[in-house]
């Protein structure tokens, strides 16, 4: 199988919205009068990003995901994508699951495979994503990272923690029972990008990110863009560990029963888990709960947005928690 | 340095174009109204697309540069680009010359860094690029491959096989005087993608490629889509080598000089020109050398269109030549 049979039997598709797709030298999208476009990259890594063990339909799912994911950060609706693929070698086996796991999301989505590239590398899977965001009266609707207020409410949707409880799992620090792990390796491997929510917060939501490095990390880039800070509730974002409601048996390996604060540190520091965290007026919360239920999402309320510069964690108490967790960083 | 040190620092730049660039969830774009956003996407792979004792500041150079290539061959004007990048290490000896490569090709286009993602990983820049391309009576004026018709003129630009004799050389096949290694080492390392050149054949090409594969294989792409053949001009194509003219006393290993057909191999099908590979309607003559002049590009008439499928080799008397010559394909 050479380079261009690869691309038609696999990732070839009709583009009904785009005006051309997959096959020249460029493809072409025509955005709608009064949008703007919403672009945005990720690169995944083997053994940084998935293990080489991964069933190669989620990681087709999960490449696509976390960009989706940026999209709804930002409250755009998806309209294309492209797919640059560096592969050992053209293997059917594992292009087939990939592919289909790819596009079962993207068609979800509405989501066209438009262009892209094929080459002979260590594994390493490129997209980048568009999606289309309204200009109303001259303003854009993207929600972004500095538009956060003093006096706003902190929210986060879904569940926390629940990626990293599984990559612990496979790291072998940490042992939970088998139905405990298949939950929270669907979480790692399959996660679910927010779009209904984001598009559903349009107008809403004042800021907005996707935790991708871990909550507090993220957190901070608003905190930093919007020159301001922030109490978070630590007894809350402990709460929002789907795993750990059914899994009051995790032990570490030498057998002794996980302690509160070390599924704390993977709620509020975990990463993976391409939730939204964002802000919104104090006055808008019953249309938050509209929000979340229209887009069937939870929401969580989690803290709030301060004038006093800093992060600040309390416990249920109101009193000070230190605050000794650091995100991700794929340099530091 | 840590990851958003690396990109404030090398990577951020201010976008008078875009209206949001690097440093959100996503970067924003608005096209001006009644235009297309032309889009590619290319990956380059450490030991695939480049030598791992590759200068930094060329290899930034040529990853912008075959993506500008892309969007030359539609007739795109570059708008922007998004940079994914998968390092080894956060090693600012090899950061500071790339991304000086990399954003002096951009600022020469006005084309914008507006977003993308940095990982850890073996070596992989992977690039997407936009560029805005007129829509004019409701027709776009995209060059795309399929629109080649009978009785068109087959052009190309520059010189071909300059980057393939470079890599021979560094493949120690072939020898050649200093001087003309360094000719040809550039045009591998740093080829000039033919941007002026696509925009100045608006309305008048009729169909395009960038030659990346090997002229003749680029060409299959534009025969097949355009459901045509063609014939194209060995004895033309020969004296397309710019290193070749100064350089008859290259020789391969064993002392014998090289024969006209080994040089041939690498104009019809050596990869890595960047070249634009165009048709034009014979009636179109004028107006193409207008263009080259414009776009201080030379542009040469290597054959022609016919309504005969197939690919047809002559030499200067007009005889056959056989086709033996297969272009560059990742897996095959």
């Amino acid at each position: 199988m050479g380079e261009f049979d690869l691309i038609a039997r696999f990732f070839k598709r009709p583009t009904p919205q785009a005006v051309l797709g997959v096959g020249d030298d460029c493809a072409l999208l025509q955005p709608a009068p009064g949008t703007q476009l919403a672009i945005s990259s990720d690169m995944l890594v083997e053994g940084r990003h998935f293990l080489s063990t991964v069933d190669p339909y989620k990681l087709g799912h999960k490449a696509l995901a976390v960009n989706l994911s940026d999209l709804a950060a930002c409250g755009a609706k998806p309209l294309a994508f492209t797919l640059a693929l560096a592969l050992p070698r053209a293997d059917e086996a594992w292009l087939a699951p990939f592919s289909r796991g790819l596009l079962a999301l993207a068609d979800a989505h509405g989501c066209e495979l438009v262009g892209g590239d094929t080459t002979q590398g260590p594994l390493n899977i490129c997209i980048t994503v568009f999606g289309e965001v309204p200009v109303v009266n001259g303003r854009s609707q993207a929600h972004l990272r500095s538009g956060a207020q003093a006096g706003d409410d902190l929210y986060v949707s879904g569940t926390l923690g629940d990626a990293r409880l599984a990559l612990e799992v496979f790291r072998g620090t940490v042992c939970v029972p088998g139905p405990v792990f298949e939950a929270a390796r669907l979480r790692m491997e399959q996660p679910t990008p927010r779009v209904a929510l984001g598009l559903a917060l349009r107008g809403i939501a004042t800021a907005a990110i996707d935790v991708s490095d871990g909550l507090l990390g993220d957190l901070g880039h608003i905190l930093k863009q919007s020159g301001v800070g922030a109490t978070v509730n630590t007894e809350i974002a402990l709460t929002l560990i789907k795993t750990r409601v059914a899994c009051m048996n995790a032990t570490d390996l030498s057998g002794t029963e996980l302690l509160p604060s070390q599924w704390l540190t993977w709620a509020l520091a975990g990463g993976d888990d391409y939730e939204l965290l964002f802000t919104a007026s104090a006055s808008a919360r019953s249309r938050v709960a509209a929000a979340a239920q229209a887009s069937q999402t939870t929401v969580t309320r989690i803290g709030q947005i301060e004038q006093e510069r800093g992060l600040r964690l309390v416990d249920g108490q109101g009193q000070a928690v230190p605050n000794t967790y650091t995100s991700f960083d794929h340099f530091a």
